[in-house]
């Protein structure tokens, strides 16, 4: 199997989530130019990307959506529902587990943990909550992929290194803390809210000056 | 004013936050190539983008921590406190407004808003809130320049609507829904969680496969 690049791999998962949209809207087909114009990128770049995927050709009309859809599920195995789990269970923590159900169909949230054993007793939910130093053992029996970290930042990299530990190979990491990562097949997201807000306002404000030099 | 590229400007804002941390972890010089291993560019960038900072000079040990902070701070305005404003006071917006305080120094969040009154009347918190027709005129009275929107779906696109109205520059936006923007000075980052994670399971998945594969 040829190796697919990251960047492609991120554009493939964009253009699922498009058509997830337009099918939603009755939509049936679309062309690799409406893609590209929604995207940013050129139909070149679609159609290059899209040619990475098994079986799919494109037809007087354009892709059918529903076609399209599947070779990108079946190439990145989206049928299969993985397992998630959530660490640390403040505020956000508890939203990401109450909506557990209705996050996707491909992922199902099957634990959360915190360290915090008042809590963990007290928490109203529907999914099975355990203690913080259980993470990698309840990940390995559970058989967990994913998880969303909401910890506090100064427990983010303990709670990191013990879902390795347990075999999860991605991390959502809703803290501020660079997570040190020592294995190469273990993917991290940062949802760095402050970082995100720093950047807008970096953006904003560069977007101003060009505005009044010009 | 020289323009300066987005990507420069994010990657500039991400050399801020490595500066931060390194900066709290007692260090006082850092060097283009340490800066590069760390967010994964040659230190060839990593100059180039410094160099469109002023007065910033790199001595035998490499850039001083505390003046390349400052430069970048400078360039970018951070000095300046930003007003921020939370849309949607369900757990995750809570959550925002309940950490109004120590989010960082750049930022205030000064405002939330939720369509439904009986929250508003409800909500215990320090941060003034007001119901979502009251948007636009309060975003712009305030001066807010960024908001987190964390409403569901649906009520996604008119809120993010009445914040452009209110003179709002940038969306952190929690929901799954691809605002449309018509103003070209506005800029939006996605903090789509469901996407972030299928990406996640894509790279997982591949990365699998080559192991398997080689």
């Amino acid at each position: 199997m040829e190796k697919i690049p990251q960047p492609v791999i991120k554009r493939l998962c964009m253009i699922y989530q498009l058509l997830n949209e337009m099918f939603d809207k009755g939509h049936m087909t679309v062309s690799s130019s409406e893609l590209g114009t929604t995207l940013g990128v050129g139909s070149h770049n679609i159609r290059k990307d899209i040619s990475c995927l098994d079986g799919v050709k494109s037809g007087g009309s354009g892709y059918d959506i529903v076609n399209l859809k599947n070779a990108i599920a079946q190439k990145f195995g989206f049928e299969n529902q993985k397992a998630a789990c959530v660490v640390g269970l403040g505020r956000i923590g508890t939203a990401f587990l109450e909506h557990a159900h209705n996050i996707t169909s491909e992922f199902r949230i099957v634990a959360g943990f915190d360290s915090n054993t008042n809590r963990i007793e007290t928490i109203k939910t529907s999914v099975s909550v355990y203690p913080a130093y259980q993470i990698s053992e309840t990940a390995r029996r559970l058989n967990i992929q994913i998880a969303i970290l909401t910890v506090p930042n100064t427990a983010a990299q303990d709670a990191a290194n013990r879902l390795i530990d347990g075999g999860v190979k991605g991390i959502i990491n809703f803290t501020d803390t660079n997570l040190v990562i020592r294995k190469d097949d273990v993917f991290v997201k940062n949802m760095d809210v402050t970082g995100e807000m720093r950047m807008l306002s970096a953006l904003i404000r560069m977007d101003m000056n060009n505005s009044i030099t010009m």
